[in-house]
């Protein structure tokens, strides 16, 4: 059995109000074009395949699209959970149509127990779950943690264990490893509501879902994929991609997907990221996050980077806020409102406001003040 | 070839506030068993399946369990379409997976020129559509009406008809006989977007949607289902079911529906109303549209009312509204607000405020005064 991980597709997720449609698309093209080429016996995605409990009609017509080309056109067996992103009830909506054709998506834990065979490996796929559902399930009110309850899900998964096959999880949840654990995670993740990797011990593999960089945990047979897209900044060091897992001899291979855009961060002084030699050599239209080094204000500066950088998604100082009250002349507590805006106006545009400019002020003020 | 009629579920549907899940579940349920019953080859569901573009979580699951059991269960041919009230990016979710247990599903106008073959007949399955939709489908400016499209639609049916077939149109809109209009009609359907009798002439059977009522329309194969469920109180007179058509020889015959709780319209004085003797033999859990024949103030009505009938929807006074100004004290401009509170308080419950009442609307008179 060789099949391609993946998870957290988050789809209708926004970065910084920018729409990643065209982005989603590109990187779930790029992951149709690893499964077709790799020829894997499946497609496991662990979860969070929205971004949210209510997606908009655009989401769902482009997630429904994107599944019914993985499993009808190019007939890929897909097995599938939701994750917390999810709204399980409307996931689940048609999904006992699609297990003729090999599409297992299980939102309810009771699935769990129940594992779907395909080649030499028992897949149980475990749906998102919050205590209470598992407190529920197994009618035991000591289970109050999503770490107990994972031992009596594991414990009834093993009850029907094949011995003849591999047995592989996928799961939708925080896990720590004991002694792997990197500063990421560490921040991340704890309490009890995290899964120590010990207890995943019995599994040949753990497809995991929830954390977005692939690196969140460091356990050889317990991996998140992490998510396709950057969603964030703080993910730009990250590099994303699926895993392409064999059972029989158990191998794991990395490969990475390319950005339609990339998010990054840019960190220069003003002057040298507006200068064409510099900015013709960037990928200008990437998600930027912009850290400037100047400590000096810049007239319209957001403006101006949007300019040559249309998707700036953030702005900042390097080296910590612009040292607005050192540079300004101080205030003249004897000015009035008009030629304390007039001296603001000259010292961060380095012009005196003009005829017209001067009455759009005056008026502004005489609306601000009627509304005292 | 026999088919079941229905239409107008409206999955979601709250009547003044009143939950409906379980006079849903109950009227689907119905409609199963005559299906099984009567042996039909399919079940027609003609639009508004939901009754909101995005229904809440439970009315996924409560439509989705529906579907599952007549077609995966029961096994039986569904061929629906999306209605007004559907959002039909949602509603097709998973639709491409359904044909396979000849569940047929069609949301987008493109889908209603390829027919469904069942037996021998033609389905051909147009969801509710907006001009705008056939104007870029048969990319012709001229098109700004539903019935110019429909004109062409037909056109375009027709040039599929296999002449061995019958042929069936499943359709949401409203349509108008030339002739036989009953007044009800006549008030509801107008203008443009009606679609008239004779440009449906084609089909051996029209199974439409849109209207609640079965006798919306008088023509002997272009017929409403109606909804299953009285949703409103001018629904209340309809006798609610579901229509067994035979295609060869053509028969129609009306399968009634009996609601778990009515909707009905109860008038009579207060006093009689809450007459042990009359409310023992009242479904008195009926969704009632109480009409008072009473002129008098009564107190706490609609709490006394409800103590016996607690699913009151609608209260008014069969006579008009009731005549305040004449039964009470004409108002003394001499009196202060408490004065005339309390002369209030005893006209309308016929006793005096007690000491501790005194009290707390000294303290709300009080804290009036205050926020003036």
């Amino acid at each position: 059995m060789r099949f391609l991980h993946t998870a957290d597709w988050h789809i209708g997720k926004k970065l910084h109000g920018f729409d990643l449609t065209a982005e989603q698309q590109d990187a779930y093209e790029q992951i149709r074009q690893i499964a077709l080429d790799e020829r894997v016996d499946a497609v496991v995605i662990a979860g969070d395949l929205y971004d949210r409990s209510v997606p908009n009609e655009k989401s769902v017509t482009q997630l429904d699209a994107m599944l019914q080309d993985l499993n009808l056109t190019h007939q890929l067996p897909v097995l599938a959970i939701s994750g917390n992103h999810d709204s399980a009830p409307r996931l689940r909506t048609g999904s006992p149509w699609f297990t003729a054709t090999n599409f297992y998506l299980h939102t309810k834990l009771s699935q769990a127990f129940t594992p779907v065979t395909l080649g030499d490996t028992q897949f149980f796929l475990l749906p998102y779950f919050e205590p209470f559902e598992a407190r529920r399930y197994f009618d035991d009110p000591e289970i109050t943690t999503v770490q107990a309850a994972m031992v009596k899900i594991v414990a009834t998964m093993k009850s029907t264990f094949d011995p003849a096959k591999k047995h592989v999880l996928v799961a939708h949840f925080f896990a720590a490893g004991s002694s792997h654990v990197d500063s990421e995670t560490q921040v991340m993740v704890g309490g009890l509501n995290v899964i120590p990797v010990s207890d995943l011990a019995d599994f040949d593999y753990v497809a995991l879902g929830h954390l977005h960089g692939k690196d969140a945990l460091h356990a050889e047979r317990v991996r998140y994929s992490g998510s396709p897209l950057k969603f964030s900044v703080s993910e730009a060091d990250q590099q994303k991609g699926v895993w392409i897992v064999d059972t029989d001899p158990f191998t794991l291979t990395f490969k990475p997907l390319t950005p339609l855009r990339d998010v990054r961060i840019l960190k220069g002084a003003f002057d040298d990221l507006t200068a064409p030699d510099f900015y013709r050599q960037q990928q200008v239209d990437d998600y930027l996050a912009i850290q400037l080094t100047d400590q000096r204000v810049i007239p319209n500066v957001m403006q101006a980077l949007r300019e040559i950088y249309p998707n700036v998604i953030e702005l900042g100082r390097a080296d910590g806020p612009v040292k607005l009250a050192e540079e300004l002349t101080p205030v003249d507590p004897h000015l009035n409102p008009s030629e304390l805006f007039d001296q603001f106006f000259e010292e961060t545009t380095g012009s005196a406001l003009t005829e017209q400019q001067c009455k759009w002020a005056q008026t502004a003020l005489t609306a601000a003040n009627k509304e005292d």
